[in-house]
């Protein structure tokens, strides 16, 4: 129903003169819109049924293949259409213009819709019950040369695709997940600003860095020395509007991040950016819930609102990650007090260490899905990657167990660990000791890497057609910094509120303080982080000077509006790229942004980034520093 | 009934928590939205009327004042509602809390809301048959120090509104003109993509240096001497999409545009871009008419459709500019033959010029609005601005003429000028003879300013609340370089199509070519401009590279595209900023921007841009030139 709220009965019709080609709700949008609207066409290749028969329309679109001298297939963006090309004398112009084209030719023809003969309809094809005998044709451009076919596209390797971004961008794949893109971010839009009164609110990307804003991309002014800065959000902007009392603040915003070559991240990205005074942690939750569940496509099946909960703590305990992927079990079981007494040199020694743990992990059917090759190359992961080592207990047909503890272990503990992990004959167990957060953290890579490990077997595992939603909550306001554990950093950002309970520990053990900060998480994917944000100047200031030691002159406009009436507030980010690639089931989120960078920033297709002339920078007072090129700089 | 399609009858009460709080279609989405849902409070202070005496409710927002030690009026962005502090004993904890808050100060209450007294009640104040009888308060924040008062805020210097940005915003203008850019924005997309299924595509602002692209801002990139560059427009995106089969496209984009100090510019700012496949001049324009009616504000009066539309030749000979403004009378006319045999020395000399005019306008009761001084300095203003000099005729009550032409002038001729102009007794009636192009553009001038001097004086001329949309069209395609006047430049850029009737010149008169160019003008203002583009690759290629010159190797890209099968297409951009801040009658467009550039290009709240640190920009291999700094460059 919510769905429909929109499109009373009838109202489809009145709008569409397309006609309905998809049903369910989450084409809605689509169903009511008039793609043949302004244009001279008068249906598109996709729409036309038994019921159009006799009908004079025009078409437009790329020849996708011609056979049998006498059918050309006609192509756009909404499906096939056969065209018929009447072999009388009196038609040959048409032959020659249609049949002799090359494929992917642009063209417009007139015609009358026809029954094709019984034998000849295809039951696959939405329109293989009919085919326009064609009466006037046009080539509109001729497709002179093409590096591949477009059908072809997807098998090409991604650099070829990236290169002729426009015609990969014909594959039924591409266009599929833009649309579905632009729509899902409408229906977001209708939940927001129309259901809900929010305030669509655009700010600067011209910005400039946040304290400790490292990964910005800077931008060169015309005052010598100064740089804007392409902002990573617009959080600071957002608080501000909450202190300007634009209380329910959305934008589809473009972010920027410089962080290198990493896969599947791009320089430039997009955020459903949302803000809200006057609100707690379970108030963004049921917005974020219910703008999900409106926005969601049909397609996809119904999602269930609210979404499960779990703090961090066990999070981390039982799936070894912030951002655990719920579509299957394989949890992480503490198991310190079977090995407690057992006798081990490199077990005693890491429950000697302080927050130490014993953890496991059972694969199921291990023995048959991993070779000795995979556990030896899971054990050199978590030892390269995490510094702990990896021992495996293989479950035999016969209930007997294998392991190089053998020997130190009696029965009674090998029974406690097999009921511990629920173990089933020909299970593996995969355990490892030491530091809490290292111990969790190998293993919750582990259980990911067995996952993809038992698929590619061909035992399924997760779902790809299911998604399951998880909020995680109740993160550590600050964490130790890595080069020196005596100081305290932010674990997402200093604009967190504590905990309201923990509020008393920020002047005793900020180190114990938990934040207000939320991430929502799909499939093990993080799409979403927000928090409710501290609005009172003196503990924002305590925080930045006294916690973590930063400047705050670069904040100073901040902490002022802070105290010039700020409303308690707090908001949202969602990364539109991941979500919409998790929806359609993209490998790449570069599958689902229309002009992607690769993944060293390059632009293949237009070749960007690119050499700019000196005198081109010179009025922004820059020039290239070459490397291995030493500069000196005298005052004249 | 467009405006309603969305919100039959019922819907609105059905989707409304919050109740009607005004009339008429354009506030449609505002009407049906819940603007309570999700927070703490379950009223806005803008919603409480005499049908609510008896609820309980829960208010948030700022103190606007307090007076007679019992009422303080509360705000929000929706309105003012008075607080009734409890007069006894048990409630001084009530008055402590809210009268001795300063104002501006955040508080949530609890209370029950009564009538006002019969001779209390405000009349002027949409809640002011209420009032909300208290029964708890918090300070959810103090206001501790106001650098002025808010309801002050539009009377301060813009400097200081920018600095207090968050302050400026909180003011009723502020919130107006923000919150009616969303909701008209909403109502474009909604017109756009659910009615007419164009599809909202991202294009990336991380881009390459078009050729000729000025004004362009670059992005230093990790790889050395490579920049990216913010593009102007997305352009070449958009035909690529075309390309690529996405046949209708939109985007509210983000632009860039280093103009470096022009006022009334933003070096960021946003366009409605649109892009169609298979479509022509007429249907752009009927798109964009039916896009505007259905977006445009109820409370502006409808706008009526289609718009008129006027070619180039005609805007210029009549009104003497490309953007007419239509509101108003006051014509250039043609007097050319009357002056044709006048014995002056100055308009023989003129009128034996190739393209030749004697223009003139009638200035209405001239006489009376403007002074010596007034003529003085329009004749001032062509001279410096276009070299032309302006006669000017006083039309006495007597109906006799006064001008230095006085004796050269037969009775005849003056008959003549006066019945040609149209003037009436009062009038002053300026003429300029020479160059057409100049003659005409000088008169343009002086017709806008000789109309801000009427006005100054008293007598209106230009409705405020008038809305003139006009199409010009027709415009050349290409214009002689200023600097060799032999070369020709594109008068807008090098992708528009020639208009098909002149098609064949393009090998010959190129300079005589019309583009198939159209721009939208809104009182006197560009607010759009678009055109239908090549889609042919060897006329590109001519275009670029006999005609303009032009470097292709930097549109490859478009070029390759252009023969792989490009559709014929076309599209416009609505500037955004503009157009909104004509919609609500501001000032400058920095009036519709949250967070908007000085006219220097700076942040006066964040002081954006900012000098970053040497090493900070290492990753990018740049360096600062200092002005007034030798640098020496010596390879290693």
């Amino acid at each position: 129903m919510g769905r429909l709220r929109f499109l009373p009965a009838g109202v489809s019709l009145l709008l569409s003169r397309g006609g309905a080609k998809r049903g369910g709700r989450g084409a809605s949008s689509t169903l009511a819109s008039d793609v043949n609207s302004f244009v001279t066409r008068t249906k598109t290749c996709g729409e036309l049924r038994s019921t159009h028969v006799g009908q004079n329309v025009t078409l437009c679109g790329w020849i996708q293949y011609q056979r049998q001298e006498q059918f050309v297939i006609l192509r756009d963006f909404q499906g096939l259409t056969q065209l018929l090309i009447p072999q009388d004398q009196a038609s040959s112009h048409l032959k020659k213009i249609l049949y002799d084209a090359p494929v992917e030719s642009v063209v417009r023809v007139t015609g009358t819709v026809v029954s094709r003969p019984p034998e000849q309809a295809n039951p696959k094809m939405p329109t293989g019950d009919i085919e326009v005998k064609v009466d006037t044709a046009e080539v509109l451009n001729l497709c002179k040369k093409l590096p591949f076919e477009v059908k072809e596209v997807s098998k090409k390797n991604e650099a070829l695709r990236m290169q002729y971004r426009y015609l990969d961008l014909r594959s039924v794949q591409m266009q599929y997940n833009l649309r579905l893109r632009s729509q899902m971010v409408m229906r977001m839009r209708e939940f927001l600003c129309n259901h809900h009164g929010f305030v669509d609110v655009e700010t600067p990307t011209l910005f400039k860095k946040t304290p400790g804003g490292a990964k910005e991309f800077v931008v060169p002014s015309r005052e010598a020395g100064k740089f804007y800065s392409l902002p990573q959000s617009p959080q600071q902007f957002k608080q501000l509007l909450m202190v300007g009392g634009l209380d329910r603040y959305f934008q589809v915003a473009r972010c920027y991040r410089d962080e290198g070559s990493r896969p599947d991240r791009q320089p430039e990205f997009t955020q459903i950016d949302i803000e809200m005074s006057f609100v707690d942690q379970a108030g963004i939750q049921a917005l974020v819930e219910g703008l999900l569940q409106y926005s969601w496509p049909e397609e996809r099946g119904p999602i269930a609102i609210p979404f499960p909960s779990m703090n961090y703590d066990e999070a981390l305990a039982m799936y070894g990650t912030d951002k655990p992927d719920t579509r299957f079990g394989m949890k992480l079981v503490e198991v310190t007090d079977i090995f407690r007494n057992v006798e081990v040199e490199f077990l005693q020694k890491s429950l000697s260490e302080p927050q130490s743990t014993v953890r496991a992990i059972c694969i199921p059917q291990g023995m048959k899905y991993l070779q000795n090759k995979d556990l030896e190359s899971l054990n050199e992961l978590t030892k390269s990657q995490f510094n702990q080592g990896l021992l495996h207990f293989i479950l035999r047909s016969d209930g007997s167990m294998k392991s190089r503890l053998d020997k130190f272990l009696n029965e009674e503990q090998k029974l406690a660990l097999i009921r511990a992990v629920r173990a089933n004959a020909g299970d593996v167990v995969l355990l490892s000791a030491g530091e809490h957060e290292k111990v969790c953290s190998a293993l919750g890579k582990v259980r990911l890497e067995s996952a993809d490990l038992l698929e590619a077997g061909g035992l399924p595992l997760r779902d790809p057609s299911a998604f399951h939603f998880l909020w995680v909550v109740d993160f550590p306001l600050f964490l130790q910094k890595e080069e020196n554990p005596a100081e305290l950093e932010s674990a997402h950002h200093p604009f967190t509120a504590p905990h309201p309970s923990d509020e008393h520990l920020l002047y005793t053990e900020p180190a114990k303080v938990r934040g207000q900060h939320y991430d929502l998480v799909l499939n093990g994917n993080e799409i979403g982080g927000g928090s409710i944000r501290i609005h009172n100047a003196k503990q924002q200031r305590f925080i930045l000077e006294d916690i973590l030691k930063e400047d705050t002159e670069l904040l100073s406009h901040l902490l002022e509006a802070l105290d010039c009436g700020a409303p308690p507030h707090g908001g949202i980010a969602l990364g539109l790229d991941r979500l919409i690639c998790l929806v359609v089931g993209a490998k790449s989120i570069r599958d689902v942004i229309a002009f992607p960078k690769s993944f060293k920033g390059r632009d293949l297709m237009s070749n960007a980034p690119d050499y700019v002339a000196p005198q081109e920078l010179e009025p922004y007072h820059v020039q290239v520093a070459w490397p291995l090129t030493q500069v000196k700089v005298s005052s004249s």
